[in-house]
């Protein structure tokens, strides 16, 4: 087989960049190892930035998105007994669209499928041959039967786990990676959300988060030992926990039921330099993982995707290269501030094991000059619904 | 003996607030350890924030450091080879002022001796009485002979290793202290600053900063090692580290000359809670420390004093006692956030001795954020300028 871009991993970076590449007639195939239930079944975040808002819309998959979506233009932020409302729309004339991320793959995926796209599950053994040459291509087996696809570019969309980043040589690769010493415990349940914002929550006794995914099914995480197993927790014992670490006036109105889903993650930064290594493209989690902490983790993957999509059109529509050639470079430099943005609203939120008295009381300091200063206020809302691209 | 306010202590908080008491007709004794020419020899800090220059137009000792002080109305960041400035002015309508503690000092003596206001030099074994009571009361020693001063109240301004915090007993402190790995060696030289501005530098090598105290006078800083002595630099030596560690633009100009100063500081960041015990009230040092970066020192003192001030004063002119009752509620609130700036300051500038790649990555991102975006100047500038009382 032969196509212009190959994209390894089918989850939503890998599909809105093949997308958008068909928009602009750019051929490409997308190989995923698993099945579309499978990836349809991975729960993610569900707040994106006005950048990927604005890419589902180029990629023409924004109709659902906008007809289901919630705008939300603040979050709430509670620590100790006091609660205060950070105004993203009145502080950046921005907001983020509480849209789960299943929600955007569905999404793309029916576009796929519309516009006839080549999709290949199943894809065992993927591996990238000759990416520092003219001429690479990738390999692999499907039905047990192998295959080759020649192409021009490939993209590597195919997460941590991924062989696309492992392609790269080590001594071409730097990684740089902190490990935080504690886990989110999260669940689903539908049952209506306790507030129409999210609601951070930095309490004594851990964090919590109320999110969502719409009115009637609500998300919820608490801060847990890495220790911890999903089993440790009742649905029960969840719930006390959530009611301890959210201000009263809200847990009065909390809506209990049984969860549909329980599992525990642990908090990551990571990011591997450089992203591009000759035709290969690192984008998304295959390139670098944020704490949940702020949900920057699809929004930095989509702004990832943004980049290469910009070079590769420009590559195939002028011949210039001057655009993917910066892609690592353009991609490192905002990817480096979500990093940053992802690490300090952790560090902020979280009670860490070994903290000590004064580090507490520095996130103490922190979170009321936030509640107080209009420009710490600012600084988090341009954050927090995306720096520009 | 017998007067309103004893006041512990004759560096620049016990003297400002003295003076200021004075010029409300409210009596006071300063008892200070050691000799005027000791106080007046020690080297510290040297830019004020407004509320400082504020109070010491107050106390009627502004003249001088009008005349001979130097507005700042920004300052220059430097990192890798980029450098950027915070213009204060333009995010905030103020101001800071640079004119030495030690000018600072000078002036409020003056006043004091002017209008003859009672110091007792060379007091020792100072011990604080009856604090919790209506009738406390100072009792020391001067050239051998026993004094006792009886009192309305007592201000402890004699610093982190002086008796006043040491009498609140250990039952009721709770004290909160972070060590940083390294010290600063700094040198005072007769020579014109390399810049009209503050230069802080977060060079590879270690943080620098270029500092003055007038056009005539240069106070210059190096990261250090905790082991490293004074002696072990050589003039020539500690020359040769800065330039390595500023934009060269700025080395190509430096004027070098002998110290007439060097030493070296270690960096802490400690505070005791609660600032006030029954009638005895602690200020600047006595109760919190910072690291220098961003010289909260001096400003954090003139806040506690400004606190107290109005406190004694609503006291002595209508008997009410909320504003001495609230002092330590109000002066901790301030002290914490000048506590996070001077900590967030310092950890984005310094090179630590067991940061990892990430945590070295996370710091550029910072730098290069703040270089960007306005928002987060104007938050860095609010804080350097001083957050208003």
């Amino acid at each position: 087989m032969k196509t212009q871009v190959v994209i390894i991993g089918g989850g939503p970076s890998g599909l809105l960049l093949s997308q958008l590449l068909h928009r602009r007639g750019i051929e490409s195939i997308v190989l995923e190892r698993k099945t579309k239930d499978y990836v349809l079944g991975r729960i993610r975040a569900g707040v994106l930035e006005t950048g990927l808002v604005q890419l589902m819309e180029q990629a023409g998959c924004a109709t659902r998105m906008h007809a289901e979506g919630f705008i939300h233009s603040g979050t709430q932020i509670s620590y100790g007994t006091d609660i205060f409302r950070i105004d993203f729309a009145a502080h950046t004339g921005s907001n983020v669209m509480v849209y789960g991320q299943t929600e955007v793959t569905r999404d793309l995926y029916a576009a796929r499928e519309q516009a006839g796209g080549a999709i290949e599950f199943d894809a065992q053994d993927v591996a990238i041959h000759d990416a520092k040459s003219d001429r690479p291509y990738v390999s692999y087996r499907q039905g047990g039967r192998p295959h080759r696809i020649d192409c021009d570019f490939i993209a590597g969309c195919d997460g941590f786990h991924g062989i696309s980043r492992q392609s790269i040589p080590l001594d071409v690769r730097r990684e740089y990676e902190k490990i935080y010493p504690f886990g989110w415990l999260g669940i689903l349940s539908e049952t209506p959300p306790v507030n129409h914002e999210l609601i951070y929550s930095a309490s004594d006794r851990g964090f919590a988060l109320c999110s969502m995914r719409n009115e009637k099914l609500s998300r919820y995480y608490i801060q847990c030992s890495l220790s911890d197993k999903p089993e440790d927790w009742t649905d029960a014992a969840f719930w006390q926990e959530l009611i301890r670490r959210i201000p009263e006036s809200f847990a009065a109105n909390l809506v209990t039921g049984p969860s549909i889903e329980k599992s525990i993650a642990p908090l990551r930064s990571f990011v591997t330099e450089p992203m591009q290594w000759g035709r290969l493209f690192l984008c998304g989690d295959a390139a670098h993982i944020v704490p949940p902490t702020g949900a920057k983790g699809l929004n930095t993957a989509a702004s990832d995707v943004h980049y290469l999509f910009s070079g590769l059109t420009e590559f195939y529509e002028t011949g210039a290269r001057a655009g993917i050639d910066a892609y690592s470079g353009k991609a490192l430099a905002r990817v480096w501030k979500a990093e940053r943005f992802s690490w300090w609203f952790s560090s902020l939120m979280h009670r860490y094991p070994d903290q000590s008295d004064f580090d507490r009381k520095i996130q103490t300091a922190e979170l009321e000059y936030l509640r107080n200063s209009a420009a710490a206020q600012k600084v988090m809302a341009e954050n927090y619904v995306g720096l520009p691209y």
